[in-house]
């Protein structure tokens, strides 16, 4: 309490008492700030990883990565703009003081502090949602799925327990649509299913996926912008939740995959239109097995092939040909190459991560959409969306086991979930 | 800062000086204390709403169900003993002071707190496991369940997807065991399925269950003090969070509830035996459509009037008969009438609301029970969790939709669920 109040006061004598010009302040890590002796004046850029706010003082921890420890900042609550929040990246610059707390030697206090990119972690606006394993849909009417009957029954009686078909969820969106409609943001975070024959390192034929769908959101931008921030903040939390088990990860498993997870997350992730994607693979060296065509789906070895392309920061594909995605995609109206606005997001090692998309919240160009491929009847609830109180809206999927993969560098999805389940495999 | 630090010094001199003889302090309910003028000596019974501990001030929010603000009491960190947690009983004696802060008009100076029930927050030593959809076990043995195939391959093919038959999870308990054997405490959040063919007001075929298992673990009473802390713990939380939401349940839904939920949150659970129930039931003047006998099941009709005879506060049965109770639950090797150590929790309104119990640990048990019912084969790997590093453990479940209909007094489980699966109903 009363350390606090002398570093009180010297804030204030520190902001408001003329200064005499002073050499530029020396640019440090946090790993070197924390074993410095305490006097220098230093600056420290960063990600805010907890900010304590009292009526007068503000205390922050920021780390860079140097040190699992991170450096703590005092600060007069004047310079609170409202934008140091948790994750959001910082530059502070002010002078090294000994700590009056026993919990560190050395603090930072603040003179100035400079935003360099805001977190306003919308997800803590979103509300969850639990969106039905059982449904009468099959979402996006493509791959292969799982029917449900009673055991009792499946080799028995014609009549469905529900009366319908009824199948195991491949995605919750269409459920977290209705909700938008009236929590504005939602999300859901549960198990999805596909019965697809893969015995790849990154299928399983049950895994979770955290979605999110979100109203009065007229723009890719948008979308991508909490993609890129779910990523982020999620992985700095895991980062200083649980360091030990990810350090335990990276130096057995994936050793260099600090210095890569580091990479992904000091940049800004890239964008590309799947348009110059093409035009990239096309003027590739590399030999792949499926040859890269407009119109054509990207394979693992193409997105695997761009990211490395890209420096090996996540990127962005926007913009998919209208043919190879879902009918609920928002249509771009461009030609002669039609596109919707569509967006998945490519990792390192992985592949994609993320999937996404404008919907098409337009009753007339969903109709057609629906029309087209005989669903009218089926969809009809979902068309009544748009004509009661319709709104621009988007939203997307990550897979969860992938991100895990990602982050901790895994190469086998079946070893980040304690009970995977694939073809011919569904121990216990 | 300073409004502190005066209160320090006030607190310093209250605990220290030697006191007159004074009057006892008058109890108050904190609706009272906040209209209170400032001044008097006063007494105020509740639970810790939250606790904000800083060097030598420790801050409690303490609420009795009153009122919905909080009453602030300040005091002196010595009288923290540790046991002063969110959800805790106390009973807070001191004198009302006007609050130096703008947050609330006055606050009680604490001369001393006595914890009336400590609440150790267990559940925050709890690892979330996310366990198995798709399961290739039956786990009761008993109950309709759901069985799973490709669709494209359910008229077709005799080949299964995973080699093997795969169900639907009916509840993570077993998987949540071989987890608990590496993690202690575990818990699970997640759907469960049953494909009965019921249209009660309490049974849905996909519904969400909260699932705990502890190690080294002796007895039911620590099972049970884990299943009450949970439920008043979630219940003072969901009140404190949103209590707009549950006021508009309570007022235009179920009025009256708020009192019976409070009385439920102020009084001890109380425990009974089976065998003391079924006397109970058979003492009855109301006539019931199942006559009650030892060896038969408790129907909705029982519960409810069992925990109606108990003055509608929950109610703990333990020791059913073992013919009742699935294989995993241990043997309590009475006679004549031979139990199990099984507990079920029975609330106002709903019924059961929770099951739980000690698991069979010892391997010669299990073994029998297994052979007894033809299922040693299946449950092999189950049975091997006994032979390598067996620990008496238990845990529980509880239905999450259940636990809704009865906070907020909603009569039918359809309604506390977005998107409710009941025979002849899977909409959207």
């Amino acid at each position: 309490m009363l350390g606090a109040r002398g570093l009180l006061r010297g804030l204030r004598a520190c902001s408001s008492a003329p200064r005499p010009r002073r050499a530029l302040p020396a640019r440090l890590s946090v790993l070197a700030a924390l074993g410095a002796a305490g006097g220098e004046r230093i600056k420290v850029q960063g990600w805010i990883r907890s900010v304590r706010s009292q009526k007068e003082v503000l205390f922050l921890h920021v780390n860079d990565g140097s040190s699992l420890e991170s450096l703590q900042v005092v600060a007069d609550s004047s310079l609170d703009n409202g934008e140091l929040t948790f994750g959001s990246s910082v530059e502070v610059q002010g002078q090294l003081v000994q700590s009056p707390s026993r919990m560190q030697n050395v603090e930072l206090k603040a003179e100035k502090i400079e935003v360099v990119g805001n977190c306003d972690a919308k997800e803590s606006g979103f509300v969850h949602i639990h969106t039905p394993i059982i449904t009468s849909n099959d979402c996006e009417g493509a791959g292969e799925i799982f029917q449900i009957e009673p055991s009792s029954k499946i080799n028995g009686s014609d009549e469905n327990f529900f009366n319908v078909p009824a199948f195991l969820t491949v995605s919750g969106q269409l459920h977290l649509e209705v909700m938008s409609g009236a929590f504005t943001q939602v999300f859901t975070f549960g198990p999805t299913f596909r019965a697809e024959n893969s015995q790849s390192r990154r299928h399983l034929a049950e895994f979770y996926m955290v979605e999110a769908e979100i109203s009065f959101v007229e723009n890719l931008q948008d979308i991508m912008q909490v993609m890129e921030g779910l990523f982020k903040t999620a992985t700095m939390t895991v980062l200083s939740n649980c360091p030990e088990d990810v350090e335990l990860c990276h130096k057995f498993i994936a050793p260099g995959q600090k210095d890569r997870l580091d990479h992904m997350l000091k940049n800004n992730f890239l964008i590309i239109s799947y348009t110059e994607a093409i035009e990239i693979l096309k003027k590739a060296s590399q030999n792949f097995t499926f040859t890269p065509e407009w119109g054509a789906d990207l394979h693992t070895e193409h997105e695997k092939y761009l990211v490395k392309h890209c420096g090996n920061v996540p990127v962005f594909v926007i913009n998919y040909p209208l043919t190879l995605k879902p009918f609920y995609m928002r249509d771009n109206e461009d030609g002669p190459q039609h596109t919707v606005a569509a967006v998945d997001l490519l990792v390192p090692g992985v592949g994609e991560l993320f999937g996404g998309s404008l919907r098409e919240e337009r009753y007339h160009f969903l109709e057609q959409q629906l029309a087209r491929l005989g669903l009218t009847e089926v969809y009809q609830w979902y068309l009544d969306l748009r004509q009661f109180g319709s709104v621009p809206h988007g939203g997307f999927g990550m897979g969860f086991e992938r991100y895990l993969q990602c982050i901790l560098g895994v190469d086998n999805i079946k070893d980040v979930i304690p009970f995977p389940r694939f073809p011919h495999s569904c121990l216990l």
